[in-house]
């Protein structure tokens, strides 16, 4: 139900020559947020032993970004769970005091859980899926 | 009817903690490929009047990539051509003697076409949707 | 005599498969926080008119650097003014509850004054000067 | 008595808003020219068991230096070998037909040998020092 919200700080050089943030950036952006969530939070520690790897990225940018010192939200929520993958879903947003939203970019991640180890795919285990299960955007 | 073939140099820096190529330095790759196929090639100088923005990317992983000395060729062509946009379909694919592919990533990347002064919205010009039907896989 | 602090929030991806950050990383580390201390600050708005080009850096790395989610301070005082360059020096530090300080890099970078019109050598203007002079260490 | 020249491929993303390549690209490209040099080369296999550590950098800018779709060949050699480090001097320089040089920086990195399981300073092997004696500039 809930999301994720993690502001994510821009650099200067994430900056091209056409004087906005190069569509690369943006996936660096993601995966700030995905680190922030699923690795430091208390809340599920036990994550670290579990490794994801990304399988896929689908992106549409809807609005140009400039540069500013100040970080960029981005939304996550955990708009799949499968058996040995999930997907999470993404959008960078700025929201004004009117609650009007300015939405930049729109992003679905599809994760594979797999072995540290060793990198082999493995089942999302029973505590991961509880953890994501909190950020699903069902009822 | 043809594809472009980019050989793209790998840098060390590409590999993250994981040992294996990054998944965001594949959209860098993609970026040296548009830039080496769509701003370098003596066939279309105008090309340059006319700037193109990533609108959309779309890339599956297919396998892990470790970091070699010699380039990664991606295959680049025009998988669609409308008034105002077009998209690059790409594989990254190393091939071997007897022809066998062996795919890194698909993706395919959606671009506007964009008055490179003030950044607004163009149609693709008569003259750019030549060169770009060149690389189209349709009969 | 005041040192300009910037706290440089680092990314998952400045870190190297040596599980470190990167050598390289420190000097993007010291370019946000010259943008941070000589752009964005109300203190001296006619700086965007002179712009500033690096002519050289030095760099000491004193200690590995783990990832972290806490920013990363960065000290920051002029210790040259010239005509049409100053230098800028910097440390990467820690400091602890009673003081203590954990030095990781200690840099120092020289600056030359251009004319952001043209890229033409300036010399550094008198507001310019004065902007520095109250982050000079000198008494 | 021989330098190592390395022809470094310049990425699009190199070039920041001032149009040039970026201040801290260089240190990349030197990384890639130490990487191409000492890891590479089968003419020291066993260069692999001993890590090198990057010290400290500096760096001049001679020359502002435009992307191209040309590799920037950088020039490489030892000088200094000690007993548990080394020093890498570098020039980024074109050379024309007529032999003259257009120099873009030079840098001398100080590298300190690590033990690569540890990450423990270790003395430099006599294996490598005879490699990096090839490289010295001293007749």
């Amino acid at each position: 139900m809930a999301r994720f919200v993690y502001p994510c700080p821009l650099r200067w050089s994430d900056v091209d020559l056409f004087r906005h943030v190069n569509n690369v950036a943006y996936l660096r952006f993601l995966e700030e947020g995905r680190i922030a969530w699923l690795y430091r939070r208390g809340e599920f520690d036990r994550v670290a032993e579990e490794g994801v790897l990304v399988v896929r990225h689908e992106i549409d940018y809807r609005r140009q970004l400039q540069w500013r010192p100040e970080p960029l939200p981005i939304e996550m929520w955990v708009s799949r769970i499968g058996n040995g993958s999930f997907a999470v879903s993404s959008e960078m947003v700025d929201t004004d005091d009117q609650g009007a939203r300015t939405v930049y970019a729109q992003a679905t991640t599809v994760l594979a859980t797999v072995n540290l180890a060793g990198g082999h795919p493995t089942r999302v285990s029973p505590e991961f899926r509880a953890f994501l299960a909190r950020y699903t955007d069902e009822d």
